[in-house]
């Protein structure tokens, strides 16, 4: 019993706590504040020893699961760790369906086995599995401990990378019995809280990549109806549980500037800074991935042509606040990362983390805000409510959202997804060779742009004579679109799309100060069906103020994780007649 | 004779002068002062209507002019001008061969047909054309006029672009006689002063592809050999005689500061600021040019992949000389560009120019010199000397050599090489729907990569096991190359190169800040040759800090001046036994 007491014990809290609670290396002798219930429990335990395991693994923990949290990086880090399991192509054993023969176990017993010592038990929907020697393969590292002696489901709900058949297979491998029905029953009762329950509501017409953690985008048709991107429909990329904040409460530390840590409330943000307003668009790294998926499997989120949109953002400048509090030469000479640091928080209390050059930062041209408004209101919870930083022209994951740190470092982000996600890499890279320091972080994004209408398998009218194509085309860095090619047949010929910056009947947006571009451009053309025709195969590709341009065709920049697809965007229609 | 008189002094002037003088429309009244001689003579005739006639047309003279000057963009100028001549499937007749049924004129009789009232007659080789129709359809406007009543050689000389085969046909559709031998001797020793005679000299290895101007690269195989391109074989891209500029003599003039023009010594732009050294690629617009040719001819000089190098540059920031004769908020508030005006000269004394954005101009970031020294030496004469700009991570077009002016704008240099040149457009854009006024003049170059080894059509031997490829990669803007991919099978399968910022047995050269990668990498791998492998198609394409790549292919970025090739460079081999 006391056994079966620690390990769903901690379990639980760790769930309960891990919207609000942070737990780091040197927290752990705190524990005992999380829970009169529980810290008394793991008193009275006297497991020093047990205590003392975790301790000592945190550190580690605390990095792998990081990458866990990913939800899609999460399989990178099973790669990583340990490069022992194949998770496609497995040595797995078929599922063993003929569980009679099986010995039938009570919670009791399965909870004795929470340690390497005793043998390492989980369960999974009333099946019993002693994964002992599958811990040190567990790409994850051992914070799979953190589920021994218990149920898996608690985990599995929390990190979706798990949610997947070939998880199964292996899992499959170490099945060693069934749980009795009153212990199943009980078990089931005892589910701890689902940390995604208090998830905002989100809008219908959104297309769901993952529901925990979120990540969502807009039908890729209404993408271009909208020259500013309405929010309820702006692509969603949550890496944890949205964090539910209190604005009265909210604090905004910062750290490394000589007068020691800052911690700012909300007022105090939008008071003591000019409010500063720019329209910038965001894209996720992994926008458009599922096509590098049609050429090779990739790790992660399979986006379609949505996990990008433009918005106004409204906040205090980054560089403002920065000089604000002491930011000057001093620490110029020595620093070159500004990180930051999420609410929204793991298990162990990791915080989702990025960082982006000092000169970006800081500079006046730089455009870095510290954002309460979007499109003229709060910043909805899904992005970042109450504050979130805004990092115009550089990939969306370094716009952290639920902003609770702000750190002026001589290093970048430790995150996992600064060092160990979110970097491209050559066609030839595996995972069996890929080496995550050999890369850059990405930051500025490349040249982009995508149709929108028509889409893939429609038909256009010969009757009509001309198709219409629109779509979306930016770049980052703050390199303004200067010209969209079209094609429509394979890329053979082109033609030069209108391009827009503003919604119909509005005003075009003045032409921004060169390298501050951070807006992207609608676009849209009307092209002849030539006469003969019986499928188009429409092309769009983009060139910016740097003259860059998409590459052709997708093979050639696939990556092991499916970031940066930007080659051009082909879809074919049929010509009716 | 009195016309003679004025039509061959006035093209001896412009040519004579042509190197040290300067014509601007309100210069135009102190032509007397040039040349006492021409200018007496000019007096005595009295002709008052020939010199308002000049008066009158010479600031679209000049803009015209300016066009055939560059040399290669001079054929743009063609189809600006007028679109009415057909370059190459023109409607010319055959050359007419038989003359001898022609009749013969003399010198004298030549001369009096120098206006378009008295026809306009000129003379080439010995033949006689009567030009006067083609006068309007000249593209270079109508300074054909400058010729009439005269030879055509020494303009020619000057304007490289007319030595093609296509002019010769057009200029035969007008042959109506020929000189007698005296007259035609007696021209050829009156020929003027060659405003290319004064020329350095330069490197045997070079290889030329216009002598006058002077435009030339190294053997590709030369450039990987070193990180530091030698001065000596660094690509030379002149748009002009080089003019020979005494030190003590030579001034600097800086307009559009609030203090008004100041004129600065070569002696005090050395000692009153500090020197710089950066080292930074300098790349031409047209490098790779003629990958493009190969798909559909283009205009321009035919560079093939050696029309970049890398160099080390000293000299004055010029930040630091913009801010020290008054540059503050109150000028940055009303300008944008800041224009850069050559010494080298065209007949009219029009300068080459270009201009760049302010903000790079004057950002401390943007490491913009006024360079004296290159590779530790003074600035060579076909290199800018005594003092060229050196716009790092910018096409060399822009790093205006011979430096004469700087002018703190507005706008944009009105120079031909800003407005009309030096532009990308889409493959579906040709000369009869091209407007210059529709994409931006280029600036930051996109990434770039190239193979220097093996030469194409070369073969490697199968016994040595592996095939050792080498080349040069460099993206504008200051980003940094982090990655180039190899491929021996046309881009099927991938490697990744070496990246080398030093020559061999030097240590590398330091992490650039970001933003300010200004150099080149050389790069080179080793890669196993196939067993059963033929012939190899090895390509590269590389990758910067902004995860921008190359395009797979050329015709989809084909654009009519033939600029911004930067498809992968692909080179193919035999494989002996």
């Amino acid at each position: 019993m006391q056994h079966l007491k620690h390990c769903q014990g901690l379990a639980q809290v760790f769930l309960i706590r891990s919207q609000s609670s942070r737990l780091s290396k040197s927290s752990i002798p705190s524990l005992s504040v999380w829970d009169g219930h529980l810290s008394s429990r793991w008193r009275s335990t006297g497991s020093h020893g047990r205590q003392k395991y975790f301790n000592d693994r945190l550190p580690k923990f605390r990095f792998a699961l990081a990458g866990l949290l990913a939800g899609t990086g999460a399989v990178l880090a099973y790669k990583l760790q340990q490069g022992k399991v194949q998770w496609a192509a497995t040595s797995a054993k078929l599922p063993v369906t003929q569980t009679s023969t099986l010995p039938v176990y009570t919670l009791e017993e399965v909870t004795k086995h929470c340690s390497l010592d005793n043998g390492v038990w989980v369960t999974y929907k009333g099946d019993v599995y002693d994964i002992t020697e599958f811990v040190a393969m567990h790409p994850g590292g051992d914070k799979i401990l953190l589920a021994a002696g218990g149920a898996l489901e608690p985990y599995w709900a929390l990190y979706a990378v798990h949610q997947q058949d070939h998880v199964l297979e292996i899992l499959s491998e170490y099945k060693i019995g069934v749980l009795n029905p009153e212990s199943y029953k009980k078990q089931e009762s005892a589910n701890p809280l689902d940390p995604y329950s208090a998830e905002p509501t989100r809008h219908p017409a959104l297309q769901i990549n993952s529901l925990k953690p979120f990540n969502a985008e807009p039908p890729a048709s209404l993408l271009s109806d909208n020259y500013i991107t309405p929010s309820v429909v702006f692509f969603k990329r949550n890496h944890l549980p949205v964090p539910r904040l209190d604005p009265e409460t909210y604090r905004l530390e910062i750290e490394g500037l000589p007068g020691g840590v800052v911690s700012l409330s909300l007022s105090e943000l939008k008071s003591r800074f000019p409010k500063h307003t720019i329209t910038a668009t965001l894209q996720c790294a992994g926008n458009r991935r599922s096509e590098m998926n049609k050429v090779k499997q990739v790790k992660g989120l399979n986006w379609g042509i949505a996990a990008i949109g433009n918005a106004t953002w409204s906040g205090a400048r980054l560089r403002d606040v920065l000089l604000y509090y002491g930011f000057g030469p001093e620490t110029a000479a020595k620093a070159k990362h500004v990180q930051f640091e999420g609410l929204d928080r793991d298990v162990t209390g990791t915080a989702y983390g990025a960082s982006i050059p000092l000169n970006k930062a800081v500079s006046e041209e730089g455009d870095v805000l510290l954002a309460y408004e979007m499109n003229g209101e709060d910043v909805p919870p899904d992005h970042g409510y109450p504050v979130r930083v805004l990092v115009p022209g550089v990939v969306g994951a370094r716009s952290v959202k639920w902003l609770g740190k702000i750190v002026v470092s001589n290093e970048e982000s430790k995150s996992h997804w600064q060092q160990n996600d979110y970097k491209g890499f050559s066609p030839g890279t595996d995972w069996d060779t890929v080496d995550f320091k050999s890369a850059p972080a990405i930051q500025e994004l490349p040249i982009q742009s995508a149709i929108t209408h028509p889409a893939e398998g429609t038909s256009v009218d010969l009757s009509d004579k001309e198709v219409t194509v629109k779509g979306y085309a930016w770049s980052g860095g703050g390199r303004e679109v200067v010209r969209v090619d079209v094609s429509i047949d394979g890329g053979k010929t082109w033609h030069v799309a209108r391009l827009c910056t503003s919604d119909k009947g509005q005003h075009p947006a003045p032409p921004p100060p060169p390298g501050r571009a951070w807006s992207w451009k609608l676009w849209e053309i009307d092209i002849p069906i030539p006469h003969k025709a019986q499928e188009l195969e429409i092309v769009c590709k983009a060139v910016d103020s740097s003259y860059n341009t998409q590459p052709d065709t997708v093979a050639p920049i696939w990556n092991l994780r499916g970031v940066l697809s930007n080659a051009w965007h082909r879809v074919k229609v049929k010509v009716s007649e």
